[in-house]
C-alpha cells in the first residue's frame, strides 16, 4: 500500500444527518452504492465536506465501518483520522486501519497555529507516520485551518516511506508547482478543489479530492479523462462549465449547499448538523439556477 | 447560579503531562492545592492554556473531578466545554455540571468560519443554553478561531436568562468599550488576556480569566486590588512590570512557555503535549530573565 | 522645537472640497478660524482624514500656508509630508518647515510592505529626521498602510535628536505599553484614534492626534481635562459617549462620514474627492440620530 | 487602439537608479536597446518593479518619453499613470498620451481602501476612462493594495468601451477563470506573475505582463510559444525551470533582487531608491545560484 498510486476523483463525502441530527448511516450507504456506479477512484470518509469535527468517535467508525462494507472493491478508502494531538491521531488511525481504510488523510493540527512551525509539523506527520498501521496523506486546508504547509516541511515529509501524499486544498495553483519542484515522483500531490483541477492536470497532477465531486462525479472524472485523451478544449470546456457550481457547493453556500446540490442530483444530501445552517428557500433557487446553467440538471 | 457576579482574577489553567504524555492529575491537584492560597476567584479548567484540545473526554471529566474535589469551596469553577456541535457541546457541558463545574464557557464553534455568522451563533449559544445545566459563558478567542463575535450577536446573546457573560480574549480594549455598551448590567463581562487587564479595569471590567494568572496569581490580583483602593499608579506599575512575562507566556513561547513560567515560580508545569514543542534551552533562559527583570524571581 | 512636549488635541483635519473636486480654501480657512476658538492644541494638516493622497503638492502646500496663517499663535502645527521615497518626503518636509510648520508627521512607506523590515524603517526615518528642518514624528496607521512598525524599530528611532514622537492610530492599546516600555520619557507617543483615547490616558498618555477632533473637539478635550481632574467617572462617561460617533466617522462612514458630522456641528465640510463617494441620504440619517444619541446635536 | 489585442510577453520595465538616487535615464535607453532585441510584444514604464511610488512627475514623464523615442517601432507601450485620486489619474495619463503611450494601466486607488467598494471602483475606471486619450487598462496587485477587484466590478468595466483590458497579478489561477467566465472575447484579461504563466495559457490567457520579463524575457516569450506549437511538455519544462527564479526576484527578494538578476543576465539593473535597501552579499549569492540552476547564467 506505500507504493500506492492514486489517479483519478475522490470524493471527500458528505454525511447526511436526519432532521433530528443523527447520522443517517442508511442514506450514507446509499450514497455509496449510486457512487459505485460513477467513475471515481476511491472515497475519502472523515473530510471537511463531512462535518467531520460535529463527529463523535463512534460515528466516525461507523461510517468507516459502513464505507469499507459498501464501497465498490476496487476502490481506494481513505478516511480523514486527523486529530489536533499526535496521540489521539494515531489511536483513530489505528482504529480506522483494524476496519479497512487503506489509508489515512491526517490534517494538520491548528489550534495553536502559531506553534504549528515546520519543527512541529514534521514532528507530528513523522511521530504519526512511524505508528500507524496505514499509509498517511497530508492534509493541507488553510482556508479552514489557517495554517499553510511549508515546501520545506512538504520536502522533507515526502521522503518518509509511510507518507505518501498530500491533498492542498489551497486553490493556489503556483503553490503545486512549488510542492511539485520537491517532492519524489512517488508521492502522490492531489488537488483539494474543484476550482484548480483543469490547471492542474496541465502541471502533471493526477488525482484528486474535492467537494464538487460529491454531485458531480463523473463531470469531475470527465475533465481528466478528455484531458489524457488530448481534448484540452473538451476538458477546459466542461471544467470552466461546472467551475461556479463548485464556487456555489464549496464558498457560497458551503456544506449545507453541497448536500441541497447532492440531493438535487440524485444522491442523498440529507440535513447539516447544527450549528451548521440550513439553506434558505431563496438560496435553494439560486443553486437550482446554477446547476441548470451548468447543464447538471 | 444565573445570577453569579463574577469578580476578580481566574486562571485558565495549565494540564501537566507527564513526559510519556500522559495527563499527570497529582500535578494538576498539586497546583490547585496551591492556587488555593493565592488571591484567586475561581478557576477555568479546560480553557486554551489547557491543551483542551489535545484531551479526550476522559481526561476532560478527570480533570473537571479533580478540580472541584480540590477547589476551595469558595472558588468558581469554570470548564471550558465548548465542542464543535451543538450536541456534543450540550452533552458534555451537562456531565460536567454533574460533576459539579459551576458555569461552562463556550467556545465560538469556527472551523467552518465562514459559516459562523450572527445567525449561527446566536442559535448555537441559544441551544446550548437552554439545554445546559448550568450558565453559560461565550468565549472570544480570534488569536485561535479566526472568528469575532460580533457586538451584535453578543448584544442578543446577553439577553438570554442562561448565558452570563463572557472572557473576550482579543485584547482589544475598545472593543470591550463595544461590548459593554450592549450589555445588561449583570452580564460578566470578563477580559481574556494580561495584556489588556490594568485598562479594562479602567473601563469598569470586574474580572479576568489570563494565562497568566497560572504563574503570577498574586500580581494579577494585585493590579485589580490597588486600582479598587484608588492607587491608580501602583496598579499601573504591577501591570506594566509583568506585562512582559505575559506577552512571554502568551506570544512569543506559547503554553511551554508558560508552564516553564510556572515551574519557576513554585507551580507545577509539567511536559506540554504533542505535537507542541517543549522549550529549548535557550528559550529557558530567555523567560528567566524575562521573570527576574519582572521581579517575579 | 526638538524638546516640544505635545499634550492635548489635534485634529487632523479635514480637506473642503468644492463639487467640481478643487480644494476649497476659503472653507478651511473657516473651518481653523471655528476651531482656534475650541480647545485645541494643534493642527494637523495633510494627514490621512485631508484625503491628501489625493492632493497635488500645490495643493499641499497651499494648504499649510493657510493653516499657517491662519491659526490660533500658540497652536502647534504638525504637516503630513511623508511620501513613498526618502528624498521627495525630504524635500517636501522642508517645503512645509519653510512654510512654518512646526514639526512634520511622517507615515511609514508602505507600497513595497514586504520590504519595510526593520531596517528599511530605521533607515528611512533616520534619513528623514538627518535632513529636515524640523522635528519629525512617526505615523504609524496600520489600517491604511497595512505596515506596523515594530517595538524594536520604535526603540531606536526613539532616541534620534530628531524624531520627538509617534502618533499609533492601530487602537491596539496593549500596543501602547510595548511602545511606552521602550520609549524616552521625552518621545511624544500620541494616540491616533479616539477609539483608545480614555484607556490611553489611564495610561499616562498625554497626546491625541483622532478624526473626531474635527467635529466635536471640546469633547475629545474634556475626557482629558476631567481624567486629570481626577473626574474618571465623568472623563469615561464622555469617552463612552462619543465613542460611536468615532465609530460612524473612521470605520462605517469614513471620511465622507466625518465631513458630514463636521457640517452638522457648525464646521465646513465639503465634499469628498473623487473616487470617494458621497454619503447616501440614508446614511446621512444614520449619522444624524448617531449625533443626536451622543447629544452633539 | 482601442480595439487592441494583446498577445505576448511585456516586461514591466525596472527603472535604474544611479547611486546618488537620481534615475538614470541612459541605463534605462540601454535596457530598452537590448529588449528592442528580445522577443516581446511590448513595454509597460511606471509599473510596481519601476518603483513608480519613488518617482516624481518630471521623473515619469522623462522615462515614457524615452520610451516611447527608444522602443521598436511594432511595440506597444503602456504606461502606469494610476493615481489615488480621479482628475489627478486623468491629468497625467493625458500626459502620457500626449508623449505617444499607446495605452495606460491604471492601478485600483488603495489607501483608503475599506471604502473602495464595487461603486467606487465602477465609478473611478468609468470616469477615468471617459477622460483619457487612450484606452484603459485595470491593473489589480492585491500584493501590493490589499484590494482585489471583484469579478461583479470586471464584469461591469469590461463592457466599457476605452477598457481594453487587465492585468491581473494575483497569481490567483481560478480566479483567472472567474473573471474569464464574465469578459467579452474583445477583452485582454493578462496575468501579471510568471508564477501564473503557464497554467494561464492553458487557460487561454495570450499576454503577461511579469516581472520575468525584464531579466529573462526570451524564456517568458519560449514558455508561450511552444504551448502553442503544442509542445506542452516543453513549455512546461520552461516554465518551472525558471519559476524559481521568479519566486526569487518578486518574493524573497523584490526589486533589489530583480535589478541584481537584471545586471547579471546582460541588462543594466542600476541601484534601488530609498527606503528600498540593494542586497546584502550573501543575497547575491543566492540569486547567482538560483540563476545558475535555472540555466540563465
Amino acid at each position: 500500500m506505500a507504493d500506492m498510486k492514486i489517479k483519478g476523483v475522490i470524493p471527500p463525502m458528505i454525511t447526511p444527518f436526519k432532521e433530528n441530527g443523527d447520522v443517517d448511516y442508511q442514506l450514507h450507504a446509499e450514497n455509496l452504492e449510486k457512487w459505485n456506479k460513477d467513475n471515481l477512484t476511491g472515497y475519502l470518509v472523515l473530510g471537511s465536506n463531512s462535518e467531520t469535527v460535529y463527529l463523535n468517535e463512534d460515528e466516525k467508525l461507523e461510517l468507516i465501518k459502513i464505507t469499507v462494507e459498501t464501497a465498490k472493491k476496487d476502490r481506494i478508502i481513505l478516511a480523514g483520522t486527523g486529530m489536533e494531538s499526535t496521540r489521539e491521531t494515531i489511536k483513530l488511525t489505528n482504529k480506522a486501519a483494524k476496519l479497512g481504510a487503506h489509508a489515512a488523510l491526517i490534517l494538520t493540527p491548528f489550534y495553536y497555529g502559531g506553534k504549528m512551525n515546520d519543527e512541529a509539523l514534521i514532528n507530528y506527520f513523522t511521530d504519526v507516520a512511524d505508528n500507524v498501521d496505514i499509509p498517511v496523506l497530508i492534509y493541507n486546508v488553510t482556508k479552514f485551518t489557517h495554517i499553510n504547509i511549508s515546501v520545506n516541511a512538504v520536502e522533507k515529509l515526502s521522503r518518509h516511506p509511510n507518507i505518501i501524499g498530500m491533498k492542498d486544498s489551497s486553490g493556489d495553483v503556483p503553490q503545486l508547482v512549488k510542492f511539485q519542484s520537491v517532492i519524489p515522483e512517488s508521492f502522490n500531490l492531489m488537488v483539494g478543489t474543484a476550482s484548480a483541477w483543469y490547471p492542474a492536470l496541465t502541471l502533471g497532477i493526477k488525482a484528486a479530492i474535492m467537494a464538487l465531486a460529491n454531485c458531480a462525479p463523473n463531470e469531475c472524472a470527465l475533465v481528466q479523462e478528455e484531458f489524457e485523451r488530448g481534448n484540452v478544449e473538451e476538458a477546459r470546456e466542461i471544467y470552466t462549465r461546472v467551475f461556479p457550481v463548485n464556487q456555489a457547493v464549496t464558498g457560497t453556500f458551503g456544506i449545507a449547499g453541497l448536500k441541497y446540490a447532492c440531493s438535487l442530483l440524485g444522491y442523498q444530501g440529507g440535513f447539516v448538523r447544527k450549528p451548521l445552517l440550513e439553506l434558505k428557500e431563496e438560496e435553494k433557487e439560486k443553486i437550482r439556477q446554477i446547476l441548470a446553467k451548468a447543464k447538471l440538471m
